[in-house]
C-alpha cells in the first residue's frame, strides 16, 4: 500500500474514503465501517493489505472482537481484496475539493441532515451521500415519491410522469427520480413547473450531468431547491451495477415508488423491486396494452406487487398515511333516480315519457305488486321525477333540472 | 284469477310460464319452483292468487310442509302480489311459437343442455333459456369468457376487445358477451372474426335485437354456430332491472370475466362483481389513465377485484386450470451479458471497447480483486464477449452475434 497522505481520523475524509474504495451495496465494506467507525476501518484495511497471510490474521484478530453482521472471515478476505486495487491512488481530499468547487456538501450518517429512510438499507447503507443543491432536502423528504420508469419512454408516458410530478409538486410531496431521460427527466420537469421540489439521484458523481443531455436539467434542479446527489465521489463513473444499486438509494429515499412506464424488462422494475424490499408501497400506473413500454407496469400489477394508481391523489394515498390522505371519491353525475331501492327504481323505468299508464299496467310491466307500485310512485313524485298524467302515471323532469338537455 | 287455457302440467309450458311471470333473478319464484317443480309451483299459485286471506292460507299450508330457503311467508306473500298482475293474460305457448317461428329452442334444467354453471346461481337460477342458434353451446362450453365492457367504448377498446377474442376463439374459448354496441359488439365480431362461436346474452326478448343497429350481428351470430340467448320470453323489453339481471347469466355462463373497457360507473363492473360473487375469476384490461374509459377496469385492479389482463394468453391463463394454461413467457432478446454472474457481469461492463485494459485497471474499475477479475475474463472468454487484446483484455461480439446491428 502506498502512503495515504489525508488524516485517517477525520470521519468526514474517512467516510468520503470508504465510497471511493467500495461499490455502492458493498456489505462487508458497510459491516465493517458499522463495527469499527470508517477511520478505525480505514486504519484496520492498511494493515490488512498485503500478502494473504496479513489479511488472514488481520481478520482473524478482527471477529475475535466484532461479530460481523451479514458477512463472514471468508467474505471479508474477498473484500479486502477487492478494495485493495483502489488504495493506492486514494484521496479523498481531491473529490471533496471537486464537490465544494460545485457548491456541494458531503453528507453523513448520524447528522440531522442524514436521511433516516436510508439506514433501512442496513449493511448495504451508503457510507455518505454526495450533495449539489439543497443538503437538508433528502433528509427533510418525510413526504417523497420515486417516478422512475423507462428511458425509451412514450409520448403518453412522459406526459403522465410530468402531470404525476406536478400533482404531487402541489400537494407538496418531493419527487424522487433518477435524472434519465424519458420518465425520469419528464418527472424532474414536472415538479420544477409546478415550483415544486426535486430529487436527482445519480449513478456517476455528482460532478458530471449522466446523461450528458440531461445537464441543464440537473442545473435547473439544483438551482430551484432541489438536490443532485449519489453515494459514489465526483469523477466516479455511472456502470450498470451502480444504476441498479442507484435504484436501492432512489427506493429508501422515498416513502413510496411509482413506475410510470417500464418495458417487460427495465430497470425501474428494479426500484420497484427495492422498494418492496424495504416494505415502501409501490405503484403502477397503467397503459394501453398495445404499448410495450407500459408491459414491465402491467407485469407489476398482473404479479400483484405493485397498486394501480392513475393520478396524483392516488399515489399520495398510497404513500399516506392510513386514514389520511386517501384518494377523493369520483364526481360523476348523480342521475334522478339513482340512490333509490331497486323496487322503486323499476318502477320509474317502467313510466311512460309522454301519456301516463295506470296502475295495472305499471304493475305488470315492472313485475311488482300494485301496492308496491302504488307506494313507489309516491316517492318519485316527492323525489319529483313521476307525476300523474290523466289516470295513470308518467315519467317527469325534476325541477332543477328542466333546462337540462342531457337529463334523461 | 283468468282462465289459463293451456297444461300447467307440461313442465315445458310450466317453466316459460314462470319465466313470464316473475322477473329475471327472483329468488321466491326460485325457491317455489325448486320446492313443488315448475307445474305444480304454477298450480299453488292459481289457487293463492286471490284476496288477503286466500293467500295467507295458500301460504301457511305451503310453509307447512316445505321450509322454503331464502325466502320466508312474508316475502312469498309480496310475490304472489307481484305476480298476480302478469297472471291474467298468461300463454307461454304464444311465446314458444315466436321462439320456434325463429328456429329457437327452450332449454331447461335437469336436461343436458343446460348450462351447470347456471345453478351456481341458486333460488336465482333462471326457470328456463330461450335460445336461438345453437342450443347446445352454452351448456357445453367448459372454457368460456365473458368479454365485457363500455358501450361508450373507444377506438382502443374496440380493437383490444375485439384482438382478444379472436385470440381466444383461435384458442377454442367461447366468447360470451351482451350484444351491446361499444365492446360487446367488438368481441362478438372479433370472435366471429376468428372462425369462432360467441354467446349473446340479451336483456330482453330474443326476438327482438336490442340494439337494434346490431339486428346484423345477431343473425351473424346465430347463423355462424353461436347462440344468442335470454331469461326472458320473447316480447320481453330489457328494462334497466333486466340489464342487471343479465349480467349474472353473462357471469355465470362463463368460466372467467373480463372487463375492456369501462367508465367509473359501468354495468360491465356488475358483470364483474357478480363473476366475484360466484367465486369465477375476474380480469380488468388496463388502458391509458387519461381515458375515462379504462377508469372503471383501473377501480377493479385498485381494489384488487380483478387481475391485470393485456393478452388473450393471460385470459386463458385466469380461466385455465393451474399448472396448465399459464401464459407463456415473454420472448425478450438476450443481450450478451445476460445470465451471467453479477461480479462477472461487472467486469464485462468494465471492459474497453477498443484498446485492451490491464488486469490491475480492471479491477480497480470494477471494484473487484484481480482475482476475482482474472476467473471472470475466463468465463467471458468462453462464453466469447471478452477478448485479450495487447497487454490488456477488451470487449468482443460474439461470434453468432457478429451481423447483429443493434448488438452493444
Amino acid at each position: 500500500m502506498t502512503a495515504t497522505p489525508f488524516d485517517l481520523d477525520d470521519e468526514l475524509l474517512a467516510r468520503a474514503a470508504w465510497s471511493a474504495l467500495a461499490e455502492p451495496g458493498d456489505a462487508n465494506a458497510g459491516a465493517l465501517v458499522a463495527a469499527l467507525g470508517p477511520s478505525r476501518a480505514l486504519h484496520w484495511l492498511r494493515a490488512a493489505d498485503g500478502d494473504a497471510e496479513t489479511v488472514r490474521r488481520a481478520i482473524d484478530a478482527l471477529v475475535e472482537r466484532f461479530p460481523l453482521p451479514r458477512t463472514g472471515a471468508r467474505a471479508l478476505s474477498a473484500a479486502v481484496a477487492r478494495w485493495g486495487p483502489r488504495l493506492g491512488d486514494l484521496d479523498p481530499r481531491r473529490e471533496l475539493q471537486v464537490l465544494r468547487s460545485l457548491g456541494g456538501v458531503l453528507v453523513t450518517p448520524g447528522t440531522p441532515w442524514w436521511p433516516d429512510g436510508l439506514d433501512d438499507l442496513g449493511a448495504s447503507t451508503p457510507p455518505c451521500l454526495w450533495v449539489r443543491g439543497d443538503p437538508v432536502l433528502p433528509g427533510a423528504s418525510a413526504r417523497s415519491v420515486a417516478l422512475v420508469g423507462a428511458r425509451a419512454s412514450t409520448a403518453y408516458g412522459n406526459h403522465v410522469a410530468g402531470d404525476l410530478a406536478a400533482g404531487l409538486a402541489a400537494r407538496e410531496v418531493t419527487v424522487v427520480s433518477g435524472g434519465a431521460y424519458g420518465i425520469d427527466a419528464a418527472a424532474h420537469r414536472g415538479a420544477l413547473r409546478a415550483d415544486g421540489t426535486t430529487i436527482v439521484l445519480l449513478a456517476g458523481g455528482v460532478d458530471r450531468a449522466y446523461p450528458a443531455g440531461n445537464a441543464e436539467l440537473l442545473s435547473s434542479v439544483v438551482e430551484r431547491g432541489g438536490s443532485v446527489l449519489s453515494e459514489v465521489p465526483p469523477g466516479g463513473a455511472p456502470s450498470r451495477w451502480r444504476f441498479l444499486q442507484r435504484n436501492r438509494l432512489i427506493a429508501a429515499l422515498s416513502r413510496g415508488t411509482v413506475v410510470v412506464e417500464a418495458a417487460w424488462r427495465s430497470g425501474a422494475l428494479s426500484t420497484a423491486n427495492r422498494a418492496s424490499e424495504l416494505m415502501r408501497p409501490v405503484g403502477a400506473v397503467p397503459g394501453p396494452v398495445t404499448s410495450m413500454a407500459s408491459a414491465g407496469c402491467h407485469r407489476l400489477l398482473r404479479d400483484g406487487a405493485a397498486v394501480c394508481v392513475t393520478d396524483a391523489d392516488e399515489v399520495v394515498e398510497l404513500i399516506g398515511e392510513i386514514g389520511r390522505d386517501l384518494a377523493p371519491d369520483r364526481r360523476v353525475d348523480d342521475r334522478p333516480a339513482d340512490g333509490l331501492d331497486p323496487d322503486v327504481r323499476r318502477v320509474h323505468d317502467a313510466l311512460p315519457i309522454r301519456l301516463g299508464a295506470p296502475l295495472h299496467q305499471l304493475a305488470r310491466e315492472a313485475g311488482l305488486s300494485e301496492a308496491e307500485v302504488r307506494g313507489a310512485l309516491g316517492t318519485l313524485e316527492l323525489v319529483g321525477i313521476a307525476v300523474r298524467h290523466g289516470p295513470g302515471w308518467r315519467k317527469a323532469t325534476p325541477q332543477a333540472r328542466r333546462h337540462d338537455v342531457t337529463d334523461g
